[in-house]
């Protein structure tokens, strides 16, 4: 019954649409943008939509279309016969369209289009006859035997390449456009031969059979590999279905008056204020987006930036491109965000074939948002949500230092900025294979497709030598943050050899590169980088994300340059300090052997009292720059083996500087060594049982903390934080220790500081028994680091071995270690809150594992009412950001 | 206010008490019985209880009595006064009393006491002329200095006896006998020096100092270290405190018509109907539950079976003898059960000093809980929770095989029965530490005290030169199921030269014996043993226990040996069934590593072919053993390193073997290391990774499960269980893996099995999400081993160096490895069956962990409803019995 009342189908253009821009959950967002220009009065090529609830409908229903799809289909086709006053498949007036993917949230290149659908043997001859080009009327038939044939019928493109090579070595043709009709009409007899042995019946000459074939196609094509592999990477659900967009074609290659572009409102590499794109004469659009012919400049300007010689469309079509221009702006306004668009121009005709909001790197997203906020199309606080947190990763990396040696190999598009060094790759399978062991590669590539997308995810960044600035690799790496130079024509990649060339010049596969994204430049071997600069702009957006942030981030650090980077960052404290790091130093790690390798508590007490000044003084450095702020504090973690050398060689070594017989210390650690460290006598264990290390480590802090408070009248606070307690008893002896050890140090210095005794919640048991441990706790710092590897039961150091096969397999969508597991790990956060919070209503709440800088953590930890969360110094804006957008997502 | 209103002290004694049996928790067990003897008529020396209430509201209140505490202990003493028409002090005919403590529980030899209480230097005289022994009043009023000083003044017994040797040599005396009242009062007056000099002040000499002195040591010894050890192995929670009895002395040492003994209404060692203990001629009671002087047998036909020279009470006093049977047979009755009785026979009169349940070993507990459901005393029910599980263990033990050759060292009495090997130790510390490196000891003592509770835990067997059957060493072994031999007299113990001599034959520490506790032998060496007989008494009782038992029992077993083991021992199938172990096999592991060192699934899947064959045998033996049971087997577990040679040795030897060069096998093996195996690559994460071994393993099940139905007729229902299972998805693909396994095997045999498929829940997230993943599984089976690891983040394998520490400093009351840590582990079980029945509600649900065969997670689990417990097959009646206790117990 309610399948008979749905509207499957919306029409569009013609200045008119059933739909509009905020439809996009219906009409998918090149639907709902191509509905929204037609309303605006815009020059859209009329068509209909079919909207993401048939892809959803026919998914759960084993693939079946809704009953009444066939009529809908059939109204609108009629409806749009009417406007374009055309036919479907009438010889003499012949209707052709294109079928078009379009899902909710963008996904470049990884749905199927299809052109010039419609032409068959009657129609292409009825094209020639109308547009008195035959050689366009067959060169568009044979582009639509090809596409439809590679797109729908799974035909792969090599066979017609082949086909074609093979016509022009007979007839010694060299390019394609020394073929006339006559040639496309042999070419297409045989296109059409081959399709038939290959698919056992001919090729479809209904142009109904076309388009429901094509239909089929992009609902089919939401499920294959490259859509789910995209859907993964980018955290889109299945469930929200692609539409299909049917639309009368218009011809960018009708002749020289004829023209195909793609352009941005703004930069989206750098976000200035300037019209951007390029664009091909006499081309269609698809040739523009596959990057197989280079594109000429659309601007004059840019054109000047590129030195290009090739005519800018402002002097090849001056009055299109003012049009185009009025356009562009007419929509940024619109839509008040830099738009991406396609258009077409046909006989000097224009028309728009799609709008959306551009894709852009971080510092152009961040210009971008301050750059409207002050022409005040967009307020602070959608300043702030236009600038992703997981993009602004890209904005505190390293670029190439301006006075590093450039040993220039070869010269492309600066298509996506950033900088990396990697090992030359040229196979993605390879890049996924060498990243994953730990290396880092470049992905070196003729041209890139959508196959090749968990290649590029793995490599540092990206070297093509065809495409422009919006071929596909340079969109998909604008997307990942991949650094990436596109277009560098004079590259000789030879995968097969593992070469490539440029002149007489050679690389092998393996060969250190580095890659420049903002010059477009390739620099052979390992290049000097530099830290980037924070002020200006990306202060200011910092400023009004913390003005709209509830929780406080603070930072992950142990040394005085952490402790100073992460203050830079807007750390507004310490959340994880980790007292071991301190011990590894060479003086100190010969004290910290003395102390394992004593047999009897006095011994220990002896090497303890050496370390004691040392960890005093570390403390007093990190109190002086965290000034007046929360300094958390975690006593000894790790397992002692782990301080106790382990290579014979070193053995030898420690054993002659220590006095120590190797005998001894081979025993030692052979009695230290443990099967599963990670689970073994660490954190607490150690202060419960040799409680006189966790004695002088609360010393050191008072102490430090005294002495800190006396010279800058400043006093710190320190949170100190007992590690892997899983019982309230374990808490409640270890405070004891603390608390007696501030007693007796505030008694000998007569002068005390406050201070804070909490400790991690990083076992399922402690956060199961939150309530009871609450009740000896200040404060519960959550250690979900831990926490994934015990409730999920996967060591993070062995579980690369499967990690990725189950995120192949969809058992988890993320990497639980980078994104936090919200039904399992989560569960457990959300139970120690609770119980910790019933117990104790004023608990300090906060995170401290990798989780804290992870921009979707970040999200659930808000939703769970944290106090704060710490991440290492670098991700400290990321978190700061990404506070504010969950903050200003939960008042939503 | 509502102290004013309570009742501290209960009188009882002259046929009438204020209490009675049922008040235990109140008067402590024997304050409650001598109530109860009282009100039967039986004669019982008057006296109060001060309650168990006193003890608990004195530690709450920072050791404050009661304030009107005092007043109606002043009420007691007079009423006692009156009764026994003494007084207190009294020059003339001063009242004595002794001081005991009593629990609920019975805590033998845990709680301190003094006897003779109120002799100073006045009422000794007092007491030398009303009995006209003087030789008697100044001995007993040394005894009560030293045993006043040791308890209340804590004041070594070592004092009192140097003082005692050295004034025996001066005087040339060689026993005690040898001292006359004369003596005994130089004696008291150097006892009396020592005391000032220790405590810096007199002994106390005002009978009501002494009297609050005795009460104030009762109540302190509720906290000694000993009761705190005592309580933890026996599970007494701390609050239920203890009571003090005051009791009007009798003596057994007013000479040659008095005694004193102890006695069971019922042999406690074999539950033979036939009165049993030994007793004393002029002594008192703790001279016979010391063990210092070799009591005498009680009855004629002890003496018989003992061959003892001395005279029986039968004998020597034949009218209390037949009196004291009365008495003992009108208990029995009374309370249903076996007493264990002390008496006092003072100048020819009977006092009752004590009745309680008697302590007895398992074969007596079996023995005595069938014989009194046989002579209609209890019910079957009772008789089933007459035997304690944890006990039952010890019938199920071997003992020496008969035709074993017993080269005997020492022959002693037989105090507790079954047999032990293990290297000898004389130090109770000692035991505990080398027990704790996994190393079997037999502590060898000359007799054992209070103190020593530790290490006779950590012992597997103990054995004394002195005591009998009634001593210290011989009750605690009872109590705890160790074997023990105790009195044997011959042997010459020289710790601190760590040898142990029988006339010419000298052992040393660390030499290897057999104790055999049903014989009274220690025998040199390593002897044979053989496997407990299971059948009448003890077939006769599971069968009542399985009457009212609701779990299943399944048991955990893999070889065909096992099985018919768990059948025997009344297992109701196969719980885990582990397939790994069957791949050690010389043969087999040859295959597996050839599996684990191909490249690729190719060359597992030859490998695996080759396994095919030999786990098809496997899973068909054990279908045959299990005959229309079901049988669980987990697919493959471990990490596939444990397969591989580690040291270098065994790789050359395999490296030889198979062919494969060895620098391939090391760089397999390095590949494979894991830092943390529990947490690595192992369970399910196989299954997903290397699908071809599920689904060979799950092939091997299905043709063996045909092959065994074909057969037999009887088929077997396979339970397929995949293991380390986190989220619903790994289920769902391992699930397809089995089932398309099953459907071509079916499909192959034209034939078909029942089967289920279902998970471990073994992991927090796996607890957590068991809603979705029981949507995959047919069946739960809780895996608390590693549930227990890692939510509380604790390696089994590693645990040992922190896990005693923990318990000592009460982190966690008992290792959580051998009983269920409910409050973390638990709450996990019990959101796994909430979460897995809400989704599925015929859901099966069981546990396989070690926890499957412990009394107390097994009460556990039958709350959470689980539909079955798995343990090994030696704990299956453990198991079985348990069950019935615990179903009992949810009834109630």
């Amino acid at each position: 019954m309610s399948q008979l009342a749905t509207k499957w189908v919306y029409d569009f253009g013609g200045g008119a649409s059933d739909g509009d821009a905020s439809m996009k959950n219906l009409l998918g967002g090149k639907g709902a943008n191509l509905a929204e220009m037609s309303k605006l009065g815009l020059p859209v090529p009329p068509g209909f939509t079919i909207t993401t609830e048939v892809c959803t409908v026919f998914y759960r229903n084993k693939r079946q279309y809704p009953t009444d799809l066939d009529a809908q289909v059939s109204d609108a086709l009629r409806a749009l016969e009417g406007r374009t006053d055309k036919k479907f498949g009438d010889v003499r007036n012949p209707l052709l369209v294109s079928v078009r993917s379009g899902s909710r949230a963008s996904m470049p290149g990884m749905m199927d289009t299809v052109l010039n659908l419609g032409l068959n043997d009657q129609t292409a001859e009825g094209l020639a006859k109308l547009s008195g080009d035959r050689r366009f009327a067959y060169d568009s038939y044979r582009r639509f035997i090809q596409m439809y044939s590679n797109v729908v019928l799974n035909i792969s493109h090599d066979t017609f390449e082949h086909i074609l090579d093979d016509y022009k070595e007979s007839r010694d043709f060299n390019l394609d456009t020394d073929l006339g009709a006559e040639s496309w009409i042999e070419v297409i007899a045989l296109y059409k031969k081959a399709v038939e042995k290959k698919i056992g019946r001919a090729f479809p000459q209904e142009p109904k059979d076309q388009l429901w074939g094509a239909i089929g196609a992009v609902f089919a094509s939401w499920m294959n590999d490259r859509a789910i592999t995209y859907r993964r990477l980018n955290d889109i659900p299945e469930s929200w279905g692609t539409a299909v967009n049917v639309q009368s074609m218009v011809f960018g290659n009708m002749g020289e008056s004829s023209a195909t572009g793609v352009a941005f409102t703004r930069d989206p590499s750098t976000g200035e204020k300037r019209f951007y794109g390029e664009y091909l004469v006499n081309a269609q659009g698809e040739d523009v987006v596959a990057g197989i012919r280079t594109p000429a400049p659309i601007s004059n300007s840019r054109k000047a930036d590129l030195k290009s010689e090739d005519l800018s469309l402002e002097e090849a079509m001056p009055e299109v491109y003012a049009q185009l221009i009025a356009v562009a702006e007419r929509l940024e306004t619109h839509y008040r965000d830099m738009q991406d668009i396609e258009f077409t121009v046909e006989q000097g005709t224009l028309y728009m074939l799609q709008t959306r909001n551009g894709k852009r790197t971080a510092q152009a997203a961040l210009k971008l948002a301050v750059d409207m906020c002050r022409e005040k199309l967009i307020t602070e606080t959608e300043a702030v949500l236009r600038l992703d947190p997981a993009q602004l990763d890209q904005l505190l990396h390293p670029t190439i230092a301006k006075d590093a040696v450039r040993d220039v190999f070869v010269k492309g598009l600066p298509a996506s900025p950033g900088a990396a060094v990697g090992q030359i790759v040229f196979d993605p399978a390879e890049a996924v294979a060498i990243a994953g062991s730990g290396k880092p590669v470049i992905l070196v590539r003729i041209e890139t497709s959508p196959e090749d997308i968990q290649g590029m995810h793995a490599a540092k960044a990206i070297v093509t030598a065809r495409g422009g600035m919006t071929s596909h690799a340079a969109v998909v790496a604008r997307g990942m943050g991949r650094p990436c130079v596109c277009g560098a024509g004079t590259l000789q990649i030879d995968a097969a050899k593992g070469t490539v060339k440029v002149g007489s010049r050679t690389l092998k596969k393996g060969d250190i590169i580095t890659v420049d994204g903002a010059k477009g430049e390739v620099l052979v071997g390992s290049v000097k980088m530099v830290e980037p600069a924070l002020g200006g702009d990306f202060g200011e957006l910092m400023v009004w994300a913390d003005k709209v942030r509830r929780m406080k981030v603070r930072a992950n650090a142990e040394t005085p340059l952490d402790a100073e980077t992460a203050r830079k960052f807007g750390a507004e404290g310490i959340g994880l300090c980790r007292t071991e790091h301190m011990f590894f130093d060479a003086e100190r790690i010969a004290v910290v052997r003395e102390m394992i390798l004593a047999e009897r508590e006095g011994g220990r007490r002896r090497a303890l009292e050496k370390l004691l000044p040392m960890q005093r003084a570390d403390f007093a450095a990190i109190f002086h720059i965290m000034a007046g702020l929360p300094v958390t504090i975690r006593l000894l973690d790790p397992p002692l083996h782990e301080f106790l050398p382990h290579k014979e060689e070193e053995m030898q070594q420690v054993a002659k500087q220590s006095g120590v017989p190797i005998e001894t210390l081979k025993a030692r650690a052979a009695e230290l060594h443990e099967s599963n460290p990670m689970l073994g006598h660490r954190g607490c264990r150690l202060g419960v049982t040799f409680p006189e290390i966790y004695e002088t480590q609360a010393r050191a802090i008072f102490e430090a903390a005294l002495d800190v408070a006396k010279e800058t009248g400043n006093a710190p606070v320190p949170e100190i934080m007992i590690p892997l307690v899983a019982t309230r008893r374990e808490l409640e002896l270890m405070r004891a220790v603390v608390v007696q050890t501030a007693e007796r140090v505030f008694n000998e210095r007569k002068a005390q500081v406050e201070y804070l005794v909490g400790t991690m919640i990083e076992l399922p048991r402690a956060a199961l028994r939150a309530g009871e441990i609450a009740e000896e706790a200040e404060f519960f710092s959550f250690g979900t680091n831990d926490l994934t590897q015990t409730a999920l039961g996967i060591s993070r150091d062995d579980a690369s071995r499967f990690l990725k096969v189950y995120e192949e397999k969809g058992i988890y969508e993320k990497d639980p270690f980078v994104s936090i597991d919200r039904d399992g790990v989560g569960e457990l956060v959300r139970i120690g809150c609770e119980r910790g919070r019933a117990a104790r209503p004023r608990l300090k709440l906060g995170v401290c594992g990798e989780h804290g800088g992870d921009p979707a953590s970040i999200f659930f930890f808000e939703e769970c009412g944290l106090d704060y969360v710490s991440a290492s110094p670098f991700r400290v804006p990321v978190a700061r950001l990404a506070a504010a957008h969950a903050a200003l997502a939960k008042k939503r």
